[in-house]
């Protein structure tokens, strides 16, 4: 009887102890959805470098199963797969769902906007993770910067743009808010699926279109036909996204969700730096290999031009909606102050060794 | 008979449980000795947001006891105590340790060298961390990046500096390497404990110093008597570092390294993302506040000098040591690559948008 007792109240130890450990062992294995296509460089390995970190760190109860678009088919509807529970997270852009929540746009890049450290401490310490919350969470998601590709090249054009005379009527491929405004100011904006866009340009159907930076242009072989490469403007800073399904969140046990959080965080920033790297490594080579690549910077009467069309349709926006309008006050006025800092600081520093 | 044998199976089961259970849970404090003060703003911040993050990854298994230099009493002395094994980690500055490992200096940032995240790209994806390695790694140390301050200002100085005239004999309080790049060029350099800085900028002791940027140089006060703040050239991307013994490091379970590993990289990331914020709102402040606070550049006769003064130092430093030249050799070529594509993204971007 003495044994018997002790025997069961061992069992009983012993169904504690193995599902205390079961719990502590449990693991969860998320289905995330991308934008990119299969081997996509920088994009596609930043979602499987966080993957990665998360797995390690979480001695592998976090486990990810990615697909990407040849897989769901749906590269521009990864908001509404996991906004549905279909994934339970997503790496995309904040801007390709400006049709659904016109909001969505600000957590992504604005033209003549923020570069890329001046955008993360907006994100980070100066409000834009708060107003990102109040756009996604009523959709039931949360939203965190999913990695950088630097300040992106404003295009490949055949011909020199010297006066906003030269951009009335070019056709050009330039999507999204920078396409409207590219609109504002003349040109014929066009959208073409990706992969025609080499032989439209070839063919003369565009005359110029904007694509990422060297980094990912190069593979494009835009530099083989038009030779003229001019600076940017329109995506000073461009920041990809994670998307997390609320409930997939409310799931995880408080550890992983700080490992999948640092996780993301990381492998953002990495992004940023990898694409620097990328894009430095394939900048020296374009100008190695094409030297009759010429680089140019739009002359200040183009500039003017767009940052006025900018501006304008940026008032339009705050006009129409109030959450809108406080976005853009939040962007425009951090803007300002850390501008200043960044102007006497890096821009000083950059000039004084190389010259304008 | 067998209920006494299964009796013993079963308790087998349990210590065998009890004991994986044990090995899951076990928690490991590691002892942090930091360079800073008590309640450093920005860098003592950034150790504990370090030690945060992996204490909640880990669930607890990873705890801190930091010391800050009130405690430990050797602000200068982290590389010593850490390879002593008197503490598991450290978070102080490499160039700190020129004096016993002249090669550590390269590793925090080099006059004319890259900003933040061209150095970042260096360490991550150019061999920064493998030639850190072979500097750290034969004193049973590993060193990784531990937050950047961004570019640091020139500095205060009483009088406008119109030319290399002005430079001569000029009192000015800069350490390290830049302190003999100055020197080369005719300043009077002389080194002051921080405490007293201000009162030796008051009393004449000193015609110039050099401290950080806004952010940390406003709690200074040095402004309110030193009306010319100049932008920098001699530490475009001061990086501070996190050491770690080796022993400690290889007692940690391989997901718990990971957890280290990536907090670390995060908050190094992050203070460079926080430093950035802080100097943008300092800033702001001062040039408010502060209205005769005028900022200036240095012209380019004395930035020609100083560079050339650098140069031939860093010359000399790889003259004398192999290891010295392969690093120096690595930084300048991947600063040539990397600068060419500052220069037409950033550096094109923030002069188009603001004039030089």
């Amino acid at each position: 009887m003495t044994i018997r007792k002790s025997f069961m109240t061992v069992l009983a130890l012993v169904f504690a102890l193995a599902s205390a450990s079961l719990s502590a062992q449990e693991t969860y294995t998320l289905r995330l959805a991308e934008t990119w296509g299969p081997n996509s460089p920088i994009l596609g390995e930043t979602t499987r470098h966080m993957a990665s970190m998360a797995e390690k760190m979480s001695g592998g109860r976090l486990q990810f199963r990615i697909d990407s678009s040849n897989k769901h088919k749906a590269p521009f509807g990864i908001f509404d797969m996991v906004k549905a529970g279909q994934y339970d997270m997503g790496h995309t852009a904040s801007y390709y769902y400006k049709g659904s929540i016109p909001n969505a746009m600000y957590f992504t890049t604005v033209p003549f906007g923020m570069i890329a450290p001046e955008q993360y401490a907006w994100f980070y310490y100066g409000g834009g993770m708060e107003l990102m919350e109040k756009v996604y969470r009523p959709h039931g998601l949360l939203s965190f910067p999913g990695g950088n590709t630097g300040n992106q090249m404003g295009g490949w054009f055949r011909e020199e743009i010297n006066s906003v005379e030269d951009l009335q009527g070019l056709k050009m491929r330039t999507p999204g808010f920078a396409g409207e405004v590219m609109s504002e100011v003349g040109v014929a904006v066009t959208n073409i699926p990706p992969g025609e866009l080499y032989s439209a340009l070839e063919r003369g159907t565009i005359d110029a279109l904007e694509w990422v930076g060297p980094a990912l242009d190069f593979q494009m072989g835009f530099h083989q036909i038009a030779k003229y490469y001019y600076s940017g403007w329109q995506e000073p800073g461009a920041e990809v996204q994670f998307l997390i399904n609320e409930k997939t969140w409310n799931k995880l046990p408080e550890e992983l969700q700080e490992v999948l959080r640092v996780a993301m965080r990381t492998a953002a920033y990495d992004m940023y730096i990898q694409s620097m790297h990328e894009s430095g490594v394939a900048w020296d080579r374009m100008k190695e290999d094409y030297p009759d690549v010429t680089h140019k910077t739009f002359p200040p009467e183009v500039i003017e031009a767009l940052r006025d069309a900018t501006e304008k349709l940026l008032a339009e926006e705050a006009e129409k909606d109030e959450l809108a309008r406080e976005i853009i006050t939040s962007q425009q006025d951090y803007l300002k102050q850390v501008r200043q800092w960044t102007n006497i600081s890096d821009k000083a520093y950059l000039n004084s060794v190389s010259g304008e």
